[in-house]
Parts: C-alpha cells; sequence; structure tokens
C-alpha cells in the first residue's frame, strides 16, 4: 500500500498509524513505543490538572525525542447549581449503599473536594511546554484558543462522530479531523453528551469525505492491515488503533482486566454513561447494570470525580463488577507483545 | 475491480449487487429493473399470506426471466394470551387516542381480525413457486425447512447482525450469510428482537470473516463504488444496496416520502420499534416520540398489524408524522433515476 505522506508529513511519522489516546489505560511508555514503531503515540491527558499534565509530558520526552500527540477533553463544564448539589447528595448516596451492599469499602469525596481542569489550563500548558500536536474531544475549541495554538505552531486534530460535528471542526480551522465510527470503544467524542450519533465508521467515514476537505484519520474497530486499506480507499489518511493495545505490555490495564476482555462476549460490549456522565463503549457488568439509565448520573466531570473512588477501590480487588472496562466493538484481538510489536506487525500486513 | 465470480455462480448474475429486499418500498418493478441491470433483485414478501406471495412472485415472472431472491421473515409468533390481549387493548385505545388528537381517521381492527402467517407456508410457497433463492431475516429457519428447501435445489441467505448468528447460520448449513452493518436501514435482521447488536459494518464484517467459511454479502451504507471496493478488501462477495433506491423511478415511496428523506438530519435517523415492535431504522418523527420507550409496544407482528391502518391513513393525508419512513445512515444518496440506471451507474463507478 502507498501509505498517504501528505498527513505524514503535517504529523512528523513515517506510518501515519495513531495509538489511540486511552486515559487509564495507555501509557507514556504506550506513546514511546509507538515511537519506536515509527508511529504516531498519543498522550492522553484527558482533563487532569495542568501540573500533573506537565509532569506527564516532560516524562514522555525522557522516553522519546520523536513527535507525539497530546489528547484532551475540551468538554464545557456545568456550573455547580443547587440542584446539582441536590443531585450529587443523592448519587452519593446511591453509590455508597451499592458500594456497601457488594463489600467494598470507599470513601467518597463531597461536591467541593471535586477538582476540575478547565480545558484553557491545559491549552497553556500545551503551548508552554511546546508540543507540537494537540488531540481534543467532546467539542470544539474556542476560537480564541485555536489562534493562540496556531500562532505557536501546533497541529490540531479534532474528533467528530458526525457529519454535523466534522463540519463545525473544519469551519474554525482544525487542521485535520479524526472520524471517530460506532466501531470505537471507549468514550464517545461527541460533542452533545445527551444526543450521541452511533454512525458505522463505513456511513460516516465515506459521508465525512465527502463533506469537508481536512485530511481525515478514521478511528473504530481497526485490526489488520485489511481494514486499514479499507479505510484509506474510503479516504483516511491517517490509521488509529485502541483495542489492538488494550493488553501490550504498555497498557496499564491489570491482568485481571486483560483476562476479563479476552473473554468478552460480543453482546456485552454497550455504551453507558454510568461511570463518568458521558457515554463510553465498554463491558457491561454489575454496576452499568445498576446505574444506566438511573436518576444517580450527574453530568460529565462530576459524575467521572465522583465514581473514581469506586473504581479505584474496586480495582484494588480485582472485581470486574465495579471497574469501568473499556473496549470497542473488534473484540479478542487483544495481544500482550510490545506496543511496538504489535504496531510492527500491522504495519506488516499493509 | 476483480467481481467476486463464486457467488455470482451461485446467484447466476454477472454482478453480485443485490437491491434490497425492503417490504413497502421495493416492488417488483424494482426487481426486474435490478435484473435489467445484471444484478439481484429481491422480492420481498415479508409475512405476507401464501396467496399474496404467489401472486407477487408471477408478477414478478411476467416482468423478468432472470433469477432473483425472494425474501421472507423467519420471526416466531408469540401465542395469544390473557395478558396480550389486554396489552392489545390497551395499545389500540392509546393510538385511537394519539390518532384522534393528530385528526387522523382510523379504524383499527380487533385482535382476533389479525392475520399472521407462520413462515413455513411461504417456505411450501418458496418451493411450489420454483424459486431458486431465497434470503430470509429475523432468525434462522428450522433444520426442517432448510432440509425441504436444499432438496429443492433453493440456495439460502441467511442474515446476521452479530458473529454469534453468523455461527449459527453456517452451522445450519445456509449457503450464504448477508453481513448486516448498524449502518443499514429499515429492520434489524436481528434474531432476538429485544437484544438487538448495533455493530458497525467494518467490525462486524471484519470479523465475521474471521470466523465462518461461507461466502457474505454485506448490507448497510453502501453508497459508492469505493465503499463496494473497501468491503470487497473486507471479505464481502456481494453487496447490498436500499438506500440508494429509496428514491428511485420504482420505488413504492410517494413523492412526499422522498421529499422528507432528501431533507432528513442525520441526527433525524433512529432505531425504532414504536411501528413493527421489531427495530428498524428510520426517520424520527411524532409517532416515535409518542410510543417509543412506552408500554404501548406488543410484539411482533402484533404491533405491526395493529399501526399498518394508522401509517395507511398517514399516508393517505401525506402526514409525515405518522409513516413509519425507513432510512440507513447514508443519507442524501436518493436518486430519482430508475433502478437500473442507479446500479449501471454504481457498477460504473467500480
Amino acid at each position: 500500500m502507498l501509505w498517504p505522506d501528505t498527513i505524514s508529513k503535517k504529523l512528523g511519522v513515517q506510518y501515519p498509524i495513531i495509538q489511540a489516546p486511552m486515559f487509564g489505560v495507555s501509557t507514556v511508555q504506550m506513546v514511546a513505543a509507538a515511537a519506536r514503531a515509527d508511529c504516531l503515540g498519543s498522550l492522553a491527558l484527558a482533563d487532569l490538572s495542568a501540573e500533573e499534565s506537565i509532569g506527564l509530558i516532560r516524562e514522555t520526552r525522557k522516553l522519546t525525542d520523536k513527535p507525539f500527540v497530546a489528547n484532551i477533553f475540551v468538554h464545557h463544564i456545568p456550573e455547580i447549581t443547587e440542584a446539582l448539589k441536590e443531585k450529587f447528595i443523592k448519587t452519593r448516596q446511591f453509590l455508597e449503599q451499592l458500594a456497601k451492599e457488594n463489600d467494598i469499602e470507599v470513601s467518597f469525596p463531597d461536591l467541593e473536594d471535586l477538582k476540575v481542569t478547565p480545558y484553557h489550563e491545559l491549552v497553556d500548558v500545551i503551548i508552554e511546554e511546546n508540543c507540537k500536536i494537540l488531540s481534543f474531544t467532546f467539542g470544539n475549541l474556542d476560537d480564541q484558543s485555536i489562534q493562540k495554538l496556531k500562532e505557536n505552531g501546533v497541529t490540531l486534530i479534532g474528533t467528530c462522530t458526525s457529519v454535523c460535528e466534522a463540519l463545525m471542526l473544519e469551519k474554525s480551522g482544525i487542521d485535520i479531523i479524526c472520524v471517530q465510527g460506532t466501531e470505537a470503544g471507549g468514550h464517545r467524542g461527541t460533542f452533545d453528551p445527551d444526543n450521541v450519533p452511533q454512525i458505522g465508521g463505513l456511513s460516516l467515514l465515506s459521508q465525512v469525505y465527502d463533506h469537508v476537505k481536512v485530511p481525515l484519520i478514521y478511528a473504530g474497530g481497526i485490526y489488520n492491515g485489511k481494514m486499514v486499506k479499507a479505510v484509506k480507499d474510503l479516504g483516511a489518511q491517517g490509521f488509529q488503533v485502541g483495542n489492538l493495545l488494550l493488553a501490550s505490555q504498555e497498557s496499564a490495564l491489570q491482568p485481571f482486566e486483560k483476562e476479563r476482555l479476552k473473554k468478552v462476549r460480543e453482546d456485552e460490549i454497550m455504551l453507558t454513561k454510568s461511570f463518568s456522565g458521558r457515554y463510553a463503549r465498554g463491558v457491561k457488568n454489575k454496576y452499568i447494570e445498576a446505574v444506566e439509565g438511573s436518576e444517580y448520573i450527574l453530568p460529565y466531570p462530576y459524575q467521572n470525580k465522583l465514581t473514581n473512588a469506586l473504581r479505584k477501590a474496586a480495582k484494588s480487588k480485582q472485581n470486574t463488577d465495579f471497574v469501568g472496562i473499556w473496549t470497542g466493538q473488534s473484540i479478542h484481538q487483544y495481544s500482550e507483545l510490545s506496543t511496538e510489536e504489535i504496531l510492527k506487525n500491522l504495519i506488516f500486513q499493509i
């Protein structure tokens, strides 16, 4: 296959294969390993604090001098109203009871204790730390941030899950669009948390390609060389893989989580907003069954911050029923090789 | 592109492009037009009576002497229990009220008046009428029917929406599997009406290809030659198109329905079981908003038969708010040319 070289030049890599940013799963080691395979690693910063983000960027730089993507969430942070305070207390009570019934010892935080990071702080970090590629999900950057980032030579990659979102990204001057098919695992990149398009990659990529002119990366379901070629034929110039790397040596998943993934059935994969308040694709479990569709789901990022303690406690007990295990719709493709070997094997198939 | 010839020989056509069976939209004229383009037409019989099915088969034969597919639903018909009778009355009352509020004059049937056709009757029709290709959805044929059909030289095409369903079809000796990506419009072919996988075509086709040995047809989202090539690269030997033909000259849709489709937004497309009791992808409207997720949905085929009168009445008033307008996730690809021209144009792109 002839690799698309416009995007490779823009991103400064030999192969336009991108290790997906998977917050909680990908690691600085994974980013560096992707770079060793001459691919592009993504450092998932999500909505960490500026300080934590700086720490991770510098750690990555110690491991590689090649380019990598920094990935952040650009969500709107809902105001703390009386109604939200009330809902927070009710949700916490429900989760306390749920944890108790399931023998999980956990101390949930107060709403006042939650630290939320406006994404603007991370935009400043990206510039100050001289990062050269920024990808983002959950919305679009504001015009001022876009201008500031561009003035500092940062290449911008936005995420779309619909043609409408792609058009908005292009209109505001985003350089590259990552088209996220419904096949993808983890959080949907959708702008509006309550209306999540579930458009399959074939329809979505083809239609976005027909509507915008900027280069496209495709994400969602890719697990072999044939799929890379197919989505290239449909117009993608970059190819993002996540699931392939879930069980890799550099993955932050623990052995019990990798074991759960190996045994997962296709009918256990679902979209849920129960963990974070935003829809994400993962493995159905007791927690999701108890919370999904209930009134105990706060808007992102509050639900995410609140349930964090529960997930941590469950993880330390190796309890798959109360951790969020994310996966896309291409299952059982998990290899325990290193990220470098997995990506080199993929390139070899192409 | 080199056309896959194993499946073309099996199906007796030059191009393994299949006009999707779209009950209520496709027509005998569409089937014949597909044949004129050297493609394979599908005659949608759904769960019509044996008599009506025989009529349509004979009508088709008057228009073409080329092969075509007969397509039937192989659902289980729920027994009429006291609980079902009660639910029927409540649902009918709800729909009567809804129709009245919206100035639609309609006389709904009694449960006793509904005529349901066990699919075995249509299996006998297929054999007696000497049809050579049978495709089916909503489940798998029983072993006895499969044996009978095979003894009579009928080629069988089952529909899957998951790897699990594909394995079941292959195990029971079905000749060809139609892989229906979540992109597809109209009814999901899923076996279990309550648990509908929504697996994107890229993940589904690739995984089914890795798991079964029988030839595959791909259905869902195809609207240009590039997509045909892409799904061929992923393992499909046949290519089913539906949306492309929705507004064709041979479509049974009325001008007001075609107009609605031309204006549809991607966020108006959804899965709903409100019309038939089985999930189908179509355009959100007032009826769906009133009924979806409510207690007024009977199991298929009862909901379908009950709402039929309402849909007919709405259609006669050109009221898009109460008709079911089905479409897949690749929108705005509707051409008003003839089916023959649309399919020839598609072949020309390949």
